[in-house]
Parts: structure tokens; C-alpha cells; sequence
């Protein structure tokens, strides 16, 4: 049965289950970070899925990432698979600024996580309103 | 006309043109780091290919992952599409090890490049030669 690693639950919060990934935001208001987690067992790297769903994973991705280029007016997209420190397949959606504050290196280990206060999370959840579920 | 960004001409050296993107390796031993840049004009994001493209995309990003895994036994792929300092749309699969000198951060600017010598460089080709074209 799929299970989440406890970083996902400690680091980021659920938005939705897509087809095959589930949707969560990183709990951090630094960047517009996204992270598709395929909803399959014991999954590491992206050549472990099957052919098929590597295909779904990449439609749900583009369809991510045509929403984050849209409605958060992103200068950069940052699109990786890492999992040097937690394993479990997944694959980060970063909107990009020039004024971000890690601009131009990578966001990791840059800033500490900045939590989204209430306020802001309505703020975002009104926004991914409009995102719809990719088939 | 495609062209390759003048920072892919300085950092990494050419190994093939496969039917979608040219192969480089980055010219930096601390780590196998290899790159794909599809050969299309003006392309930033992996969302503006085409369908099309972005589908060989993924095979062939497939291919050079299932051959990194096998043929330099990583502990862990990274697969990322950044492009915040260099714009032109390409597609970074590094190889990673527990005792690689940047494990477990990105390699960004974690350490100055080592240039392969003459040496490594025909050692790396050799190993290479047993990495086909994707179809």
C-alpha cells in the first residue's frame, strides 16, 4: 500500500490525488514549491515506474507546470527528482524569481522554511482553485 | 538554427547527438554528470517542446538514466531541469554516491569542477561506448 515518508508529512502539506501522483506544497511561503509524489510502492527513481506510468507522470507534470508558468508568473520553472535525502520518488515544481531568495543557485539548504500562515494558505488554496485534475 | 548556449561550450564536452538532444558530459570528475540538450531553437522550459519532443525527451532521458544506474552503479539519480543561470533548456542526470564530495546536497555549487584529464577522459569514453542511441 502507498505510503508517504514522514518528511512529506512534516515538510508539506496535501492538495490533492491526482491520477497517479499526489499534489502537496512544501510548507515554505520562500517559493511557489510543488512536489508530485507517484502514488506507487516502494518507488525510487523515475525509471522505476512502468513505461506507462512514467507517461502519466509526465502529463501531470506539464499540466503542473503549465499552471505554475500561468497563474504564479514565473521567470524559471525548476523541475528535479533528487531523493539524496528521502528516497521515495518525487519530483519538485519550483516557480522561480529573479527576487526569490535564493536566485540564481538551487533552493536547497538556501533559507530556512518559511510556514504558511493561514491567511496565506486560504491565499493559495483560492489560487489552486483553479487548477484542474489532469487526465 | 540550433545553438549551443556559449556556458555548455565552456563546461562540458560534446559525447553525441541523439535524435532529440545533444549528450554532453560536464567537464567535472567529482561527479558522472551528463546533460541533455534538445535541438530545437529557443526552448526554456520542458513544457514548451511539443508533445511530441517532450515524449523523446523522456526516452531518452529513460535511456541514459538506466544506463548511469547500471554502468556507474549510483546510489541515486538526479534528474533536474533548472536553467536558472543558463536559460537554454537542457536537462541534468548526475549520478550520485554516499561519498561523492557533495552527498547528500545538489551538486550546485558545492565544489570547484576537477577537468577530466586526458587519461579519465578516454577511461569515461571506453565505458561510454557501451551506451547505445536511443531509438
Amino acid at each position: 500500500m502507498f505510503e508517504l515518508a514522514p518528511e512529506f508529512e512534516r515538510d508539506s502539506l496535501w492538495l490533492a490525488d491526482w491520477p497517479l501522483c499526489q499534489l502537496r506544497v512544501q510548507n515554505d511561503t520562500n517559493y511557489p514549491w510543488f512536489i508530485l509524489i507517484p502514488r506507487r510502492v516502494a518507488m525510487v527513481e523515475i525509471i522505476d515506474l512502468t513505461e506507462q506510468d512514467r507517461a502519466q507522470l509526465w502529463r501531470e507534470s506539464a499540466h503542473l507546470s503549465m499552471f505554475l508558468k500561468v497563474a504564479f508568473q514565473a521567470k524559471k520553472l525548476n523541475v528535479a527528482a533528487l531523493g539524496n535525502m528521502v528516497p521515495q520518488l518525487h519530483l519538485h515544481h519550483i516557480a522561480r524569481y529573479e527576487h526569490d531568495i535564493a536566485w540564481p543557485a538551487p533552493v536547497w539548504g538556501k533559507a530556512p522554511a518559511q510556514p504558511y500562515t493561514e491567511t496565506q494558505w486560504q491565499q493559495l488554496k483560492q489560487k489552486l482553485a483553479l487548477l484542474t485534475i489532469p487526465s
